[in-house]
């Protein structure tokens, strides 16, 4: 019994010293992050030198090469390339939609509209009767009456749902997948309501995807307001409107993932990867998506060379090519993994906004959850807690290639993300310094124990 | 053991099934504030169609009208206004600081600066030599070179506490009782540098106090940008600056703070308090603070009423006045309380901004804190836990006359709170939407909660 409780209180204390001997490193980030995290700064430089970042576009280029060098100057081992091919979408032009008659009479109403990514120009305008539909169950019960017609889904997000990623989760389907749903029953284009919680008119973008059986129609999201005002009034009222786009698809481009490496002393095979995504759409600056993942990603290298941090494992810090409407970066980098046959142990990526951050997902074998949720004390500090089930779009492809991978992501407040995500207003004015550097200091400190325990159970 | 078994059975299903309804009724109340939700438009109304309010302004008494006709629309069993009198500080003019020298030669360069509140004007220009000191240590320290100087007082945040409130805790000696620190000395005048988190260069003013046994200086404010640049320059060069003011207390005016009641069913002698205050500071909208403590307030008001609660304590809301700088709602309230013996069981307060909240703190004997405590799980789906130790400062001094009262407040996320608290910066335009009702959410599911339990362990 005294044998036990002297192995026990051993164990407790050799463990306490751990805990306390990590609690003081991550303490010790945080107060470099918070005193002279470069984070900040790096974003002003991504979003006002640099700007939107559409894959194909000259600043996509200019940020993989502001990335590569900045890597290079906060110390990484080595800053190298990975190489692929991103599709070259244009927007092509002014993208335009009006109501222009209602109940037969002449009225001329402008509606705040931006085309959908990936989608085709309307060769000229379209003018039609709208066919206002609350979901794709309705579409079903009204085809025969979508001839001819553009199709309003009312794709708005449910209010009620705390957790915004939900709602986007059910409202993205009409933006992904909306305008063949609607062409299949001869639709001329689709208009959907934006994928957005501000209580304001601005269009938000974002990705979509043809069936190739059916003609490739025109597709726009409206401003909220247009949206709800379009909605209510054709749900009484036959409406007529214009609709104009111009987008196109010029011949791939090339482009790259911007890799660093800090090389571990211990395990060198086995490999940490966190990252963010380089590109954003043409609207915007990407401010929150993703240059926030971007500078999170640049932080961590920083605070760990800053504390002369050597890692037992080898740390990879990407920055991910094409995210929005490819993710020609994040399969790249899952090739190459398994071309050279690298073992991944965890990949982190943080595109889900630069604010305060709540808690890091992790997406994991229940025994190894457990290990990772005992980490939770130590995050607790900085506004966090491992929560089960992270991921992120770009890292998806390297979770495919290698199941074991231990997939995370950085999960920050999300009551502001859908408010500016893929519309005009995600630019640096919005993100804030405290809240981004915060998510920084999650990030590293995710980082740090993974590097220090690994994943096993 | 059967028996035993049996009970424990009963017992728990029992409380299942409680907890199972206060779930559900709080999911009610969440789907109608972020569905049909005022609280947003009410702040938009105190912000923008009234404006700032500080106490002696035409616009407090405007929000207290404002208050009370809406309060009455809500369908509060009665709507009372507590009469007390406010002290009436005005700014007077536009607070000049300027550098005019640096080691003798001449020098312009203006400095943003805010008078402090109830800080008295300088009486014309005033010109010195700057004694930039660290904190009051270096004060007392070089007490002997205080005379007919200015001292600046670097009170700027710690940045590597997480939580803002504690780095305010720490500044906020300079900004309450810098002015009179230096005069015992025979400082000229103060200057601070800003309670301010932002990385920009508004001035934040606040409250501060005389002690009466000193000359009553002119202080000052500065914009963080310019109170770094004054700092360093100050302790490498002689600087010589110049001060304006233009402070002085008008006679008291008449004052109110505004109850609305929803009157108990079952225990209507034991009230339940909530509230935030109406007042603001002159130079801001008021926004955050405390316009969403007072949306905050009414919004659970508006919720209870579209749910056709009864609530079995009888329920205060009250929007208080004068706040900033007197307190004078506050003690009012607490004056009131003790006069006609009420019992308080519970007082809540939102005075931490409108941002997405983190916990409901709750000041509470350890035995009653754990009964409070076991509903964090009640709070969980809407971002919030019961975490120990909340207050608010107008609901300080029903403690004092009540201590056996509960006192609670909203904590929202601090990150960003210090960067407009008190500054411009305090405007509509910085509330977000979620976030504030949000707020109203957690505060609604407590006091439905307290209403339904007590406060008894």
């Amino acid at each position: 019994m005294r044998i036990l409780t002297s192995l026990c209180l051993t164990l407790f204390v050799g463990f306490s010293a751990i805990a306390q001997q990590d609690s003081l490193f991550i303490k010790r980030m945080s107060d470099e992050i918070m005193t002279n995290g470069k984070a900040y700064d790096l974003l002003y430089e991504l979003t006002k030198k640099i700007g939107g970042r559409l894959a194909g576009s000259p600043q996509q280029q200019q940020a993989a090469v502001w990335g590569k060098r900045n890597l290079e100057l906060l110390g990484a081992d080595r800053v190298f390339l990975q190489a692929c091919k991103s599709p070259n979408w244009k927007r092509g032009g002014t993208d335009f939609a009006a109501i222009v008659g209602v109940q037969g009479e002449a009225r001329i109403q402008p509606l705040a509209a931006l085309a959908l990514g990936n989608s085709m120009g309307s060769n000229g305008m379209i003018e039609a009767e709208v066919l206002a539909v609350a979901n794709f169950d309705e579409l079903e019960k009204r085809k025969d009456e979508v001839k001819g017609k553009i199709v309003y889904f009312h794709s708005a997000f449910d209010e009620t749902k705390i957790q915004t990623f939900r709602a986007y989760g059910e409202s993205g389907a009409y933006r992904r997948s909306g305008a063949s749903r609607a062409a299949k029953y001869g639709a001329l284009g689709i208009m959907i309501h934006s994928l957005s919680t501000a209580p304001d008119n601005a269009p938000h973008t974002g990705s979509m995807v043809y069936d190739e059986a059916y003609p490739k129609i025109p597709a726009v999201a409206l401003g909220p307001n247009d949206a709800k005002m379009l909605y209510a009034l054709a749900k009484k009222s036959q409406v007529k409107v214009q609709l104009q786009t111009y987008g196109q698809f010029l011949p791939d481009v090339n482009d790259q993932n911007v890799v660093a490496e800090l090389k571990g002393s211990v395990f060198p095979d086995q490999y940490i990867t966190l990252g963010g995504h380089l590109d954003s759409w043409d609207v915007n600056e990407g401010a929150h998506d993703d240059g926030a993942g971007v500078v999170h990603t640049m932080e961590v290298l920083r605070v760990l060379k800053a504390l002369n941090y050597k890692p037992k494992r080898t740390i990879r810090f990407v920055l991910f090519a094409n995210e929005e409407n490819g993710v020609r970066g994040g399969n790249e980098y899952a090739n190459q993994a398994k071309l050279n046959n690298e073992n991944h142990i965890l990949a982190l990526e943080s595109d889900e906004g630069g604010f305060t951050p709540r808690s890091i997902g992790m997406t994991a074998s229940k025994e190894a959850f457990k290990k990772f949720q005992s980490w939770s004390s130590l995050l607790k500090p900085y506004g966090c807690e491992v929560t089960f089930g992270g991921s992120g779009t770009d890292i998806g492809p390297l979770a495919k290639v290698n199941p074991s991978t231990v997939i995370a992501g950085l999960v920050p407040d999300s009551q502001r993300y859908f408010d500016l995500h893929h519309a005009k207003t995600d630019v640096f004015e919005n993100v804030n310094k405290r809240e981004l550097l915060l998510g920084a200091i999650n990030i590293a400190a995710i980082i740090y124990l993974v590097d220090q325990y690994g994943v096993k159970p």
